[in-house]
C-alpha cells in the first residue's frame, strides 16, 4: 500500500510531502487510518536526532487518532473502521519477562512507533495489535491523539505507585503533559497543588482542577509547601533543585520523573533517608493501563486542550510547539 | 538514681568513667538495667561531632539489652525484670501524623537515644516505652542488642518496600548492617547476591545465606548482573558509581539507601524512566516492625555475629570498630 506521508530527509530540516510503501500486511500488525496525530517533544527532539537514533526519511507521529484500515490474519480482536489510538510503541516481543507480566512498555525490545520507522504524520501507520486501543464510546475522537503519549506518561505512575485520593500532590511543569496530570489527578480525588513557571497560566490551571498554582521558582512558596506533598511528578525537561523540592515531600513521598531531563539528578542520601523519601522514573504505559486511562477519561469528560493545525501545514505546527506558545497540544488533522 | 557510665568530655576524647544523676521516673518513662550494648558506626561519629549534634558529656550506646528496672506510672505493658532491648530512638511524641499512623519512626521530632541525652554506655538507660520492645522468649539477650539498631536499619526496607520471596536481592557491603541483611534475606526466601570490597569474607558471607559473592568494584561481575536484581540495598557510606548500579535493577527495581553516604547521589533520568526505577532511603524502623523483626529472627534463629568485651574496655572496643576489624559487630558486656 503506498502511504502517504511528511517527512525530514535530515536533522532539523522541514518536514516535505513524501511517500512510501507498506508491504503485505501480516501477523498481528494492524493499519490505522490516520485522522489526527497530536505533536509532541519527543517528535522535535527526534526531528533534530537530539537522542542520536532517528533514521532519515523521517517521519514524526505518536499520537494517532484514527481507524482500522487493515489487519493482519492474527488479529480476531479489532474490526475495519473499528475507532483506535496509537502512542510511543507500536510493537512489543510479547514473550520476555515483562511482556508476560502485562508490562509490554517495559519490553527491552519495545518498537518505538518513529524509531525507525515511519510515524503518524500520514495517511496510514502500522504497528502491532497489542499497541493498537480501542477507543470506548463517547470520548471524542478528535482530540484524543495526545492521550497515548502525554496522556499515559503521566497516567501510568499515578497507577503504579499507587496515589490515593486522600493524597497530596504536586505536578511540575503545566504543559502538554502536565495539563493531562492536573486533570487525572483531581478527577482521581486528590488535592493538587500545580507548578508553573508562567504565572499566567494560574487561573486556567485551576479550572483544570488544581487548588494550588506555586512558581516553580518562587522559593517561598515552596518553602511553605515542606513536608506536605505525598507524591510530586515532574513533567519538564529543565534541572531544577532537586534536593531542595524532596524537602516538599511528606514521610513516604516520592519525587517522579516523565520529563527527560538531560542533566544528571543529584539529591544528598539524608534526603531521602530520615523520612523514607523515594525518586523514580517511568516510561509511557502499558496497554492495559491506557485502557483504564481512556475509561476514566470518558468517565470524567477529561480531554487535552489542543490546538488544530492541518496536517499539511505541519511545519507552522512544529514551529509553534518548537516556541512554547502550544496551550496545551497541538493536533494535526489528516488533510493529505 | 545515680548512674555509672562512659562518657567523651569533648570531640575526639576518650571515654572516661562518669556518673549521672537521672530525675525520679514519670509519665511513660522506663529504666533499663543494661547488660549489653552493642557499638554502632553511629557512635563514633557522635563520638567525633561529625554531624555537628553531640552535646558533651556524650555517653553513646543505642544497642542496649538487658531487663526493665522501673516504669512509669503510665506504663501497664512492662513489667520490672522484663527482658527488652532499645534502640537509636528513645521516644516519639505520638500525636504527629506520622506516629498515629504507626511511623513513630518517621516523627520529626522523635528522639535520639544519644542525641541530647545519656546512652547505654552505662548501667542504665532510660527511654519511653513505645521504643523500648520486650524480647520474644528464645532469642539470645547476650548478642540482641545490634538487631535494635543495625538490624532493624536494614529489616525495615524490606517490610516497607514490600519484598518478595521470589525477588533476586542485592545487599551492597557486608558489616554490621549487611551481615543481617544477608540473613534476613535469605530467609525471607530471596536469592541473596552480597557485594563487598573484601573477598575474604566471600566463604563466611556464602554460610550466612548469600548465593554468590560480588566484588563491590568488579566491574565485569556487575556488569554480568545487568537488569536482573529487584531490590538493592546499599549500606556502606562511601560513593559509589550509582547511576552504574541501577544498570543491575531489573525493570521496576529499587536501589535504596540505608548508608550514610555524604556525598551527594547522582543518576540520570534516564536510567530510571526507562525501565521504571526508584532510588529511596530510610532510617530505624517502627516499633512494630522491630516486634516482627524479633520474632522473624527468633523462628530462624538469625542472630548477629559479634565479639564480645567489657565495658570497661569501651575505648579499646571503640577503635577495634574504628578499623574495621569487627567482624562483624562488637558488644559491651556491662561489667560497670
Amino acid at each position: 500500500m503506498k502511504v502517504k506521508a511528511l517527512a525530514a530527509h535530515s536533522a532539523g530540516q522541514e518536514l516535505k510531502p513524501f511517500e512510501y510503501d507498506l508491504p503485505s500486511i501480516s501477523g498481528d500488525q494492524v493499519d490505522i487510518d490516520v485522522e489526527t496525530c497530536g505533536i509532541c517533544h519527543s517528535d522535535l527532539s527526534m526531528l533534530k536526532n537530539e537522542w542520536g537514533m532517528t533514521t532519515y526519511p523521517f517521519v514524526p507521529g505518536h499520537e494517532v487518532s484514527g481507524t482500522v484500515h487493515a489487519v493482519g490474519p492474527e488479529v480476531k480482536h479489532l474490526k475495519i473502521g473499528q475507532r483506535v489510538g496509537l502512542g510511543w510503541y507500536a510493537g512489543s516481543c510479547l514473550t520476555c519477562k515483562s511482556c508476560v507480566g502485562g508490562d509490554l512498555n517495559l519490553c527491552p525490545t519495545a518498537q518505538g512507533t518513529i524509531v525507525g520507522r515511519h510515524g503518524g504524520f500520514a495517511s496510514h501507520v502500522r504497528a502491532r495489535s497489542a499497541w493498537v486501543s480501542p477507543l470506548p464510546e463517547g470520548i471524542d475522537p478528535k482530540v484524543v491523539g495526545p492521550l497515548f503519549c502525554g496522556g499515559i506518561t503521566v497516567f501510568s505512575p499515578i497507577v503504579e505507585f499507587d496515589v490515593k485520593p486522600t493524597d497530596r500532590v504536586g505536578v511540575i511543569g503545566v504543559g502538554g503533559l502536565g495539563h493531562l496530570a492536573v486533570q487525572f489527578l483531581a478527577k482521581w480525588g486528590c488535592e493538587v497543588i500545580a507548578f508553573s513557571s508562567s504565572p499566567d497560566k494560574a487561573e486556567q490551571v485551576k479550572k483544570l482542577g488544581a487548588h494550588q498554582v506555586v512558581g516553580t521558582r518562587d522559593q517561598a512558596a515552596i518553602e511553605k509547601l515542606s513536608g506536605s506533598i505525598d507524591f510530586l511528578i515532574t513533567t519538564i525537561n529543565q534541572p531544577l533543585d532537586w534536593d531542595k523540592l524532596l524537602g516538599v515531600l511528606s514521610a513516604k513521598g516520592r519525587l517522579h520523573f516523565v520529563g527527560a531531563v538531560l542533566e544528571p539528578i543529584k539529591v544528598g542520601a539524608f534526603s531521602m533517608i530520615t523520612q523514607q523519601k523515594s525518586i523514580s522514573g517511568s516510561p509511557l504505559g502499558k496497554p492495559a493501563t491506557i485502557a483504564k486511562m481512556l475509561e476514566f477519561c470518558t468517565r470524567h469528560s477529561i480531554a487535552p486542550m489542543v490546538e488544530f493545525f492541518p496536517l499539511s501545514k505541519a511545519n507552522e505546527a512544529v514551529a509553534h510547539v518548537e516556541a512554547g506558545k502550544a496551550r496545551y497540544r497541538v493536533v494535526l488533522t489528516n488533510d493529505l
